[in-house]
């Protein structure tokens, strides 16, 4: 498969970089490194020495991998050229900013919406022009669905409007429907987006589209990346760190390792080495023609309360002197909640999971106790400031 | 009530500025004026000679409403300024596009969401600085729903997933949720993204806010348009004409009035002046902080086909030869479908229908007999040729 990898700097676009060249594919990226800027300008840096932009060419390069500068929302022109020239069989949306607490600092929620709404825009409109039966795979989110206290399907379901009073209004009929969304930021909501804009190009265009409702990855290495210089980037800071790497980084230097309010907040989870084969699976399944496929991928849900706990397990197995601190929750969101998704459809496809999360843990802290001066560095952003209110105070220890 | 209106240039911003001020309360509005060139761009102008915004605006001050050009999409400092200055209630978002098939233009989907979402973006951060307990009243429209096989519920209702495997999956639950929303073209998405930010918004920053999903608008003018220099506009050409208006300007001219495919198609629909009753209403009558309330704002439904025939029968009743002619439909919708609305919300605070749509249709066919002229002159836009495939080629009778 030719796959083009829109925000191939990235801690996923990277990997899968290196994933799908490593196995015969065709592979080319572009990436504006504003996720290398932008993680800047909150005060952190990536845990793992990640090589420059100009490191990696000739890396890629060595690959068989075209790897560009491009700046997917800004420069819609140089994508549907690169799409024309590359001609792509399938396109990975990656370009968006990841980071909820990022789009609740007041003043940048457009700035996310806005970026991640135009780069799909951009890629979205060269596929139309110059690929039209070109694959297009948008990463989207779980936080989509939030957190129903309805089971969460794969995207759609046949459903009923229950309780109403009758009157002149029949409510005992059923339809297929979209699966209501209910994001939790700014971020999610932009993601949300995506998903109705691809599902209307899907229809009114015949796009072949996949919407990947994506739980949150960690790890911090997969089988590729066979040198150091190779390492993708894992972020630890409140803005672009995510739960399991953040605990992981705060257990490799003695830092208490943080759950939000009570921790009982539940979410779907996958290991790196998971993200990259179902993407792989993905790639090597396509979806039809004017089909809005809408695929659930996750390993297994966790609640926050019980991954921290994991992290301390395996931090004091290796002799990390490690603790649990509950803090103030920053976010808006519920705590204890019901939380069933269904995921099926990638197993269907021939998904395995590689790795149970407490070795994948163990792994990760193995791993980032090397570069422990580095995490050290920024121990001040493991902390959250960021209230969804819009407030920037730092989160009491409850 | 203070009430600040976005958009104030328009079809229904016009006329609201005027009801408003006629019945006690202090108003302002602002327009970039871009419908105006828009529908020049498209080739047509409005069937009723409205006046330029230099002479509208010694009309707005003689009745004491603050009237500003400014573009709320590209100026956020502006509105906020502006928000800060005049202190509103309230605020009415009318700035947005409002073309569904000019959203369909290829290359102009996402300048339509841009402008629409940053509209709104600049609208929320005004208020959020310098306003925060003004009551946000943003229109929507119904046409988010689409029109699915279920009832339609004022946004929220409680739903249940039916007919899954049972298996580990707990699908007997029930939870209320955001009803699912089907927007049919990159316009209505622009206007589901709005919903979803809106309530976002309510939740996180405790923003009162009112949705509104109004039907389809007819009529040319309201009791307050005195005199004709006070007319607001009325579109007719395919892009920014909507079915009622259009059909009225196509007899007057003596065109066939043309159905869109079957005819089928179901929608809500509400006079000029039933709309602008329903917003004064909403005005009077507050959303809470926090609540995010979505009211369903129409007077009745009616299919494309029905109100074809009774433009066809007063307009033959007023001695104008007209008939009913189906062209290929250049949307791509359901052309026979289910459609149920509730819309109790504003009936509960008290909403009165004014008028029967066939007598509306009588007023509105004799005030543009006026104007046959000017129409006369468009008759080329009068014929749809915009796809939603993208393609643009004239729209055959069937």
């Amino acid at each position: 498969v030719r796959v083009l990898i829109a925000g191939a700097d990235g801690y996923l676009g990277w990997s899968l970089l290196l994933h799908l060249a490593a196995r015969g594919h065709v592979v080319a990226g572009f990436d504006n490194l504003s996720r290398r800027a932008r993680v800047r300008e909150m005060g952190s840096d990536s845990a793992t020495p990640i090589a420059s932009w100009a490191a990696r060419l000739p890396l890629a390069e060595a690959r068989g991998i075209e790897f560009l500068l491009a700046d997917a929302a800004g420069s819609p022109d140089l994508i549907a050229a690169t799409v024309r020239d590359f001609k792509p069989d399938a396109v990975v949306q990656f370009a968006e900013i990841p980071s909820a607490p990022y789009s609740m600092i007041p003043g940048r929620e457009w700035e996310v919406q806005q970026n991640n709404l135009a780069s799909t825009w951009s890629i979205m409109n060269a596929i139309r022009k110059h690929a039209p039966d070109c694959h297009l795979v948008k990463l989207g989110t779980m936080g989509e669905y939030g957190t129903p206290n309805l089971p969460i399907p794969e995207g759609y379901a046949e459903m009923l409007v229950v309780n109403r009073r009758v009157g002149s209004v029949d409510w005992s009929q059923t339809d297929t429907v979209p699966f209501p969304r209910q994001p939790g930021s700014f971020y999610h909501a932009s993601k949300v987006h995506g998903t109705i804009n691809l599902a209307l190009a899907a229809k009114t265009w015949g796009l072949a589209c996949t919407d990947i409702q994506q739980g949150v990855v960690f790890g911090c290495e997969t089988a590729d990346m066979t040198h150091p210089d190779l390492l993708t980037r894992l972020d630890f800071d409140e803005y672009f760190g995510t739960a399991i790497n953040r605990f992981c980084c705060q257990a490799v230097i003695g830092h208490p390792i943080t759950v939000y309010g009570k921790g009982g907040q539940t979410r779907g989870f996958l290991p790196l080495a998971d993200s990259m084969q179902c993407i792989q699976l993905i790639l090597e399944n396509p979806a039809g023609a004017g089909e809005h496929r809408v695929i659930n991928q996750i390993e297994s849900t966790y609640s926050v309360r019980e991954l921290a706990h994991i992290v301390r397990r395996e931090a004091l197995n290796l002799g990390m002197p490690a603790r649990v601190s509950h803090i103030d929750n920053p976010r808006d969101e519920a705590e204890e909640h019901f939380y069933q998704v269904e995921a099926e459809k990638l197993r269907v496809m021939g998904y395995v999971p590689s790795t149970g999360v407490g070795a994948e843990v163990r792994r990760m802290l193995i791993t980032l106790a090397k570069y422990k001066d580095r995490i050290e560095k920024f121990r001040h952003v493991l902390v959250p400031q960021q209230h969804w209110s819009g407030e920037k105070i730092p989160c009491a220890t409850t």
